[in-house]
């Protein structure tokens, strides 16, 4: 059986890795931190000292990092530091699961393309949570031929993946949805406050909305009126989930996009401004339904 | 068996009063407009002359209406013009189906109860086609006495019949989905028009925001992107469907609603905003998603 | 000299009262805080046991209250209790310098007319501040003639009166102008901490906007940013001045004129919801250019 | 008397180098229109085949060019080209007055640093007017040193020559005012528009609001509003002025120093959502009062 490299174990790329391991792959990973080596290398990875003696042989790449120049540093190299382009082989599969923009993507995939190398941008959606569980969502941008060849690597880390078109695309499709998703946390959180203000019951509210024309993932999966759904952040603090200060960096990519293309979407930019103002009054790293507190009055 | 009276014809209480007819009950009719009384007759009903006449003696009587003044007019009089209050018997159970502010529904509720009558608000959602179809969801508010003995009427007329509450809470939660709807269409409509502008197609970006965190009630039965669903208003010239002057109503009760609980809803706000824009530049008679036209670059 | 009736004597109201007797003018006082009453008395007012008994005989009536519903009562009267339109004779001219709904005003101008009495509605900007130095600006809606007659008493409590129209227009003017002062001091806050967060010296950057144009009211007279400007609340801990939950109701007057005209107003809707969630989380009894607080990053 | 090299002959850089020739100075033109150089030539300039050529021997250098890649290409050069800091003498003084984003400015002063040149970024303000009269603003970010030795050739084009700190701050400092200044305009169109719906005159609100706290720039010398100001584009069909396509791009700089400073700008943000809309409705070459076409109805 072939070879996956793995490039970045962080709270994300560590159990997307050890779903690979589960599902009988040879592994080899790199990471910065050698503690988040030792955990895979007890669970059966081959440990790189490298990223590029990690991805040199290996038929598949697989990179998860914070942003788009960690990106273009890893795979473009940077100075006199080779980058994985100047090691991997013709024939190698380059899976980008970061969530960056779209350019850098783009960028990426052009210089692979001048080698004849398949590189395609797959950014995850689900959390942590869904990485422990191998249930992410990838939404990906690449050739389709480089869409199939993925499905063997992707299908053992998550359940839903969505071809959303070329090069880049997937990075664009993934963060028209958070924006969107911020959109929908907000004016849910304003409509159930609004209601509440008037003496309804947000578990009623959010019941009779859920199966009408406001129905929303929100309402779904994440209600964030604290006491309507017992096991979501919202209930507990709003600690644990998908953090205020994530959401402000997916809502900056969207912004960033929308400059690009020169495309108007005023939801999403007060939805940003929301969050940033949430974000400088100390709710960085608290879960992003916490936004709600913004329209309840103060707790006594 | 006995009478049920309703008063106010027009495009949706037309359909309903039929559906009633189907369902076996006596009914009579009143609207100002001759015509609209035939049609009723044509199919079974009984007309009477005024509106008190229809009411007098009836079980059940329900309203349809367009605002506010006119229920309070109908229900308290208005002058020397006797309202319904003053005709109907003790134990006639009253229910206003139309769209208005939660307070006149409060006074006319408080009204009916110093004779011991029981008044239920309980406004409607699914438009022309669920009014004849017989597929409305209708949310109440009332007693929950009021709420049980509705019953009967409100199945021949719809499938989802909520209680939101007490006195008003009906339109308080019929007005806070309606301004969330607002938002989600608008959101949707940004995110899908960024998406397009980044070249993406958006049948595919549709269906992966769907099944993702940005699912939402506009994507799943009624996407405002022409092409994208066959039979919704987008793909018929937004044409037919819910009016943008009907949304500009809705969302005007929903900022008279954060008026008075002194409530903050900037993306309902928004929302007003934008509709209120698109229909002073000639758009108030089409369906109100075509809000995604202002977001799409001029055809030429 | 004719009398002068000056009914209402709060933190507005006393001190503009304490003008008139400054000028010579026989003025007859109503509160419904003896205390208040005490201490023009001490200034040479003559005290009246109620609104009505102060306004009989006058030749001008003054009021100073807090909202639409006190002063339709007070000039209408309520149920049993008779009005001041009731007492007064038909050549008394009424004025009432409360911020109110401009509805209120039309109403209460509609009613003094059938008995052939002129009625405006002055409402006034300068503050506390203004009113005792007796500095204030009066936006006057009414007649020509009211206008003209008015000026002797307006004069001795103000300096810039302008007519901006009809019966009403005094409130719609007022309300418009606090509608965009609520939006400069937003803009203002929102540029000059942008300016801040690239390291700009806000001071240097308040001198150029100043002067160029982003120029306006709040960067000559109220600097919303603590140490630009030395005698404003924004350099005093945000004390004194024009409270939050004041620019709240004036923004919500703002927005039910926009409900009564289907307006359109996008950014004073957006600064309402900014500033109620202020208010909401504590901030209602500061000054209004605290909002600067909500861009700023929370000091550690 | 020493020579002054002039990069960039538009509808802003000829006149501006045509002031220079008034002055006296010894002016050497480049531009890749010929045409442009052919007019500032019958007025006394040197014409250059080539940047470089105008720059090299000349001891100021000016730029005024479209946007940052511009800008740095022109001082880096491009690949083989050479660009001007490679030409130029160390004691040669570079300003730029072209609108750009500040980490260009700041990119570009630090290359020139690592040769001991000074850069200086120098947008203006004022339009083809102020620039055919000589009266341009500008807003200055540099050494001090720098500044102090700009003033002779600022001079000979502008009135008002801020210093608003080191490299970069011109930018920032420019870009935000033009951010509020959007702001005032929407805010200040919205209010007039809100009033003219009540029934009052745009001119007597124009002048009650232009004097009390509602004062800003739009209304003193730029009203939205057609017939208030008669020499002003709104009273020109919009034609002339500051066209909606250069606020657009403005408001993008804006937003993007916004992503680079995690600022919170929820006025500029939504302003820039609003312009967008409103040039991809074929308004893109309007000046930007138009704005108010958006809250005005639709005329018949």
């Amino acid at each position: 059986m072939s070879t996956v490299a793995f490039i970045g174990l962080g709270n994300m790329g560590g159990p997307m890795a050890a779903n690979l391991l589960k599902a009988g792959m040879t592994v080899r990973v790199f990471d910065l931190v050698p503690e988040a080596m030792k955990s895979l290398a007890d669970q059966g990875a081959f440990v790189s000292s490298t990223a590029c003696g990690a991805a040199a042989g290996a038929s598949v790449v697989i990179t998860m990092l914070p942003a788009g120049k960690h990106v273009k540093n890893l795979y473009l190299g940077n100075g006199s530091d080779k980058g994985l382009l100047d090691v991997v082989a013709g024939d190698t599969l380059l899976i980008d699961c970061s969530t960056i923009d779209a350019q850098s993507a783009q960028l990426v995939a052009a210089e692979a393309a001048k080698s004849g190398i398949e590189f395609m941008d797959a950014p995850v959606s689900g959390g942590t949570a869904g990485a422990a569980a191998g249930s992410l969502t990838f939404i990906c941008g690449g050739s389709e031929a480089a869409f199939e060849r993925a499905q063997p690597v992707l299908k053992a880390m998550g359940m839903n993946i969505f071809h959303a078109g070329g090069a880049g695309a997937g990075q664009v499709a993934k963060i028209c949805n958070n924006m969107l998703l911020s959109v929908l946390m907000v004016g849910t959180s304003e409509a159930l406050q609004m209601g509440v203000d008037h003496g309804l019951d947000p578990k009623v509210l959010s019941d009779i909305m859920k199966v009408s024309s406001g129905g929303n993932w929100t309402l779904e999966k994440y209600n964030p009126c604290p006491g309507v759904m017992e096991t979501v952040p919202s209930s507990k603090g709003y600690e644990g989930g998908f953090m205020v200060d994530l959401m402000v960096k997916d809502l900056g990519l969207s912004q960033e996009a929308a400059l690009l293309s020169n495309s108007s979407t005023p939801m999403g930019a007060l939805a940003r401004s929301l969050y940033v103002n949430h974000a400088r009054q100390g709710n960085g790293r608290r879960d992003f339904s916490s936004i709600f507190e913004q329209f309840a009055p103060l707790k006594k």
